[in-house]
């Protein structure tokens, strides 16, 4: 069987984010499941619906990088109790221009990670119906909340955890993937 | 093919109820395509997790009926920007007790109107991450956000636009019924 | 100074509730402050409009006492990301009959408890936009996402938590409370 | 008496956006209760904790207007069913570094427009949470959903609606501006 084409969005810009870390795991923990790439989303320009009539390149790849991808898989942090404001603007101009928004149908599972105990549940909580409003199939659980603490990411407890969320989403992806060809 | 069984939850207890007609008007222009029930939520307790011990005959007929359906509906009023009471106790019985939920894996539509011209768009946005919570297959297109009026509700073009709807929720409850056997 | 008088509502009808565990504690650290008495909401009948022409006696006497306080305390447990249906039943007959809303203007504090690492997170979450629909004077700050543990419940170090967001509510009532009077 | 100091906050960037249009249209209206300025968002950068280190000057200019305003008016459409990224991103940056959330204690107003009935109340419900967060004095009546007709929007009706709103958000500023300073 094929593996799936998975794309990561990352939620974080900071060079030693640890949701891209948490992203990195699952990329390497789902290496026999899928075919990992991560998507670009730091070069996108703050969206603006008149820039749509010369459609920025950088939003133009984001597009094409989802569009061909079989699941999607967003990993990020909590802002202020909510998504923060880069990962929106990515999901903005995947959305955009009308008609043609990159999400619809795609199997997509989310999870981050903080320092704090909560590890992004109100993040993750407003992204639900923003990616529902945007068709996609949406995975509930199971659920990652993760707290990062540095002296316990690297145990084997927290590789079996994160271990049986990439089966799942493999799982997901696997059975909802043919809804965005024949949909 | 066989039709569908689809439980329809409306969130409001009102006699003369307008989700109750918009969900009754779902149900007649779906006969083609579904075998629709009512769940009735009008007897539940409130949720008490000590009436657990001797579950509810009220609750058992509830998840009964839930278990049983290949899809659900949920037609809901706004109370407050947010899902009536009511149908958060019916949905709260429902996925107890633990381990037993009642609506994991069920394809699920929501729908809902109100006087006002926001048409229970708050409500419908606090129910979508409880239902992915509880592992449903989330509709999320097309949205209905309907406000009511008495003048135009029997109208064609109502009963067009309602028709779109029911038929692309047949066939979400179609594509994704087997997830709940299968899982 | 007179004391305030705080009405605290529990989301919680369980006898060993560790919200309402959670509550007597915050009584009892604030007995110098406030006036604390407890809002009985589990002999509501489910929320119907059709009621209020004969208005329930229960739904009555929690209108009566919101109506009484200088401020509002609600600890709330969290059921399915969301805050429970019984509290939400509850927010949904003091805001009726329409016009009478009897949260209007009153300073308000929100925390919660439970097993779980996120504490009530996604539950508090909800209830905001609930709360600042009805027009109260909502702190913000400090938070409690509070996961309970039996063994460090009494601990001084918890008490000390607490006092602080006791004293932090004094203040916001104190500060607000004349909004109620004076609107 | 001395008029409030509000900064207006725009949560797009089309340069013919309606949500500008209604944003200068308030401005006017209040303009013998505020002293309006509007902040400049479309040039800060995607958020990112790096650059904290060399804190932008596009981000220090917000947070300098924010600091020095009495009030804070957001006026915001909804993309996807929740705030714009571009607003989100704003909000990021003015809530950092940490310690220095320039949005504290600050007595704020929310409204938007659409072309759509709902009128951006999804937006408004997904910022709410997040202003409450960052412990702002959050007006939660009256609510503006405005739906956007050009035929309509420099109607009496729609004035008096608008200088309404304007009327109780002077009220709001007026009556809270001194938490900041005396907090």
């Amino acid at each position: 069987m094929a593996k799936s084409k998975l794309t990561i969005i990352v939620g974080s810009l900071r060079k030693d984010s640890i949701n891209l870390k948490l992203a990195k795991t699952i990329a390497e923990l789902g290496l026999d499941l899928f075919e990992s790439n991560f998507a670009q989303i730091d070069d996108l320009p703050l969206f603006n619906q008149d820039l749509e009539t010369d459609f920025p390149a950088s939003a133009t790849r984001l597009k094409t990088v989802l569009n061909a991808a079989d699941g999607i898989l967003i990993v990020t942090p909590e802002y202020n109790r909510s998504m923060p404001g880069v990962l929106k603007n990515a999901i903005d101009w995947a959305s955009r221009p009308y008609g043609t928004n990159s999400f619809a149908k795609k199997p997509v599972g989310i999870m981050g990670t903080s320092m704090g105990a909560i590890g992004t549940a109100c993040s993750q909580h407003t992204l639900r119906p923003v990616l529902n409003y945007l068709d996609v199939i949406l995975m509930g659980q199971p659920e990652v909340y993760f707290q990062y603490k540095k002296e316990t990411f690297n145990t084997e407890e927290t590789k079996k955890f994160l271990k049986n969320y990439v089966d799942q989403l493999a799982a997901w992806v696997e059975r909802h993937r043919s809804d965005s060809t024949l949909g």
